[in-house]
């Protein structure tokens, strides 16, 4: 007999169907009991009134997967409005052991960590699926978003010959009789690929090993990286991540309403025009006035920073989004200096909800000033003569940007952890499931 | 100025323009002088007679960049039908190098490793734009197809606490004052997401350790993973699949006809109904019968092998696909054998064009046969902990596929060598640019 979906029922009042699934609940009140199974689409209940069915879940435990032939009948108490009456139950897996987490509940209590620790369980919770779900939908209309806009999707490599920029936090691979480093961002090889196709973007792993142990850090992160040539101004790279933003909202909004109800959560506020945006110079003002500390010429803001600005810009401009620009002169080679202060750099942060959500430059398009600032840092051309070639041969002004996936997610559902927001997360401690 | 497109310039005849790009060719015949511009939509033609503007371009090599405001003018031995005159040039980056490898020509003729060594300027190659171009449609029409069929996206972890599988082959991470290993497959990940969404789909990098030099291995490769839940018959995993590769062919033929064309490609050719399907031992009588040699109850197909299967069945069914099943026990511990036929495991490869496109198995979704099989092959349980959890407390039969991006996108343009088929290669050699 074919396979009905839990959500299908609906339309099939009167008849039998062949429903299959895992076992999330069964109260058994002797006469009458009622198990409720899970399926992709949801939940749906069973009534067992029948003793030789109930016998044949006897020690069967939640996540017990279940095929069940039976009538749909109309249940206005039910979420669907429907129910399956008058069971033929076929035990297809058996759970045996009790699952030591109840992610069968609305909420899972248990500590986070116990939480992670069961991710592969945990992740069978409406609330946990819903998250993940709302990440799918970001990744795909994230593409889309740059996809309408022209931009070529491309595979960048993740094992490196030589360290990225400074050679600090990052992971060393045992390579045959070498050795190979984890790439820490994908900006080389998406310069390099604008040289083809003027606007390419990656979705990549990218790795940092750093020892912190903070709500923000992981060792494995997913970026959404973008670079665009021929930018004259910077705005130019702002309206296409406006774009972005909006069109992952909107996916959102559209997709996951289900989603966003069961944690109360939306999407974060957007202002009718365009997102403001402030300088930092202007931003260190702001944060000495509202949080009556020191804040001169910091070349990063902190966390708490981050968190007041946010609510500046709420406060002011009911964004929940806002752009920092013109950081203090970075200590990378490849960054633009504002042609009108060599002290500020073309740089620029999207902050949303507290946290940093994307960053990117102005790069340096030039070959000899590349040469030059290379130089000036020390640093060995040799390592970076792929990238280098790109400029070499011809390269138009341009920028890029990187957003991060899980900080994204986190926001869209404001969890106070990154992990919460990551499958899988890694961490100084943390390498597995 | 207005930036205007070079294919927008055909809709633009009489009017005047600013165009934007590469320098791509530049022919100098002293009154007249032609110029080649490429942007990201093709190339067009200016004809500079002005001694000025020609001036402008002394000492520029192939490469530069340029803003060029002119007249659109008809042109209709040109292939977009107009052409630039009475240009006013501007040198926005001057390239003064002459490239090593001539890309702006239709073919770049150099030996491969060379073409892989200046890939950063190969790419802007006309030819090598359009086979990265496909590769680009692969990705975003696979993964439409999959969500098409339910599946959901997400993304596995690439840092492992234990090398998975036999430990073969496994790149070693210094990960603090510990061991990580690099993922060699998602499997266990993908296998964990079916137990909440049933359907899971994950596009990722997968390492191999492996010293080969041959055409069709690399280090770091492009992996196309789903798994599905409820899986009674493995032909459900090969409905799934064969919807994959028409969607997947359907959208380049729609989406890349000039990128096809530019290498006369065609994706392969499929059956009108079905891709056919042999079991291994019925095709290594066949391998026997055509190439004369002794063939029995081998573990894998040789190269050879692969590719006189696909002759065959393209000669017996006019398919350019073919599955091939039942290989005979596997070493590893998650596959089940044909309950039929207990010395043949229900496994799957596709193969197209003479080469492995995709392998699948159906899992072992029952607890204890696991940990049996484990015992046997003296594995770890404990290194598998996370993956046990998701069968301990209750998972359906399942089954799930594998794709490699390179190999289809190689077998697509019908290269000898994925290398052509990969943007920044990794091998025991190569590990940049």
């Amino acid at each position: 007999m074919k396979r009905t979906l839990s959500n299908e029922c609906k339309n099939k009042v009167g008849e039998k169907v062949n429903i299959k699934g895992w076992m999330n609940q069964l109260r058994e009140l002797g006469k009458i009991n009622f198990l409720i199974l899970r399926d992709r689409r949801g939940y749906i209940q069973v009534v067992i009134e029948d003793k030789n069915q109930i016998k044949k879940l006897k020690d069967c435990q939640i996540g017990t997967v279940l095929s069940i032939i039976g009538k749909v009948q109309k249940a206005d108490q039910t979420d669907l409005g429907v129910e399956i009456t008058e069971p033929k139950i076929e035990v297809i897996t058996k759970a045996t052991h009790t699952p030591p987490i109840e992610y069968n509940k609305d909420e899972i209590h248990a500590n986070p960590d116990t939480i992670l620790d069961y991710r592969p369980i945990a992740v069978r919770n409406k609330k946990l699926q819903a998250v993940f779900k709302v990440q799918s939908t970001i990744l795909k209309s994230f593409r889309q978003s740059l996809r309408d806009q022209e931009f070529v999707e491309f595979r960048n490599p993740v094992l490196l010959e030589a360290a990225s920029e400074s050679g600090a936090d990052v992971f060393e691979v045992k390579y045959f009789d070498r050795k190979a480093y984890l790439c820490q961002s994908p900006q080389i090889y998406k310069q390099i690929m604008i040289g083809a196709y003027e606007r390419a973007f990656t979705i990549t792993p990218v790795f940092r090993a750093e020892k912190h142990h903070t709500s923000r850090h992981l060792t494995e992160l997913t970026h959404m990286d973008g670079e665009m040539a021929f930018v004259d101004d910077y705005h130019q790279i702002f309206e296409v991540c406006e774009k972005v933003v909006k069109d992952v909202f909107n996916a959102i909004n559209t997709e996951n309403k289900k989603e966003l109800k069961l944690w109360k959560a939306t999407t974060p506020k957007l202002p009718k025009g365009k997102i403001p945006e402030i300088k930092i110079k202007d931003a260190l003002e702001i944060i000495e006035k509202r949080m009556g500390k020191s804040a001169k010429r910091k070349l990063d803001l902190e966390p708490e920073d981050e968190r007041e600005l946010c609510k500046w810009a709420q406060d002011k401009y009911g964004s929940e989004l806002l752009w920092v620009t013109h950081f203090f002169k970075d200590k990378n080679f490849y960054t633009w200096n504002d042609p009108e202060n060599s002290e500020e750099s073309l740089s620029y942060d999207l902050l949303c909800r507290g946290i940093e959500w994307l960053s990117g430059t102005v790069r340096i398009e030039k070959y000899e000033k590349l040469i030059e600032n290379m130089k000036k840092l020390g640093l060995d051309e040799e390592n970076y003569s792929g990238y280098l070639q790109a400029f070499k041969y011809g390269m138009p002004p341009e920028a890029g940007f990187s957003f991060g996936l899980e900080r994204m997610t986190q926001k869209i559902f404001d969890f106070g952890n990154i992990r919460q927001a990551t499958l899988f997360p890694r961490d100084v401690e943390r390498l597995s499931p």
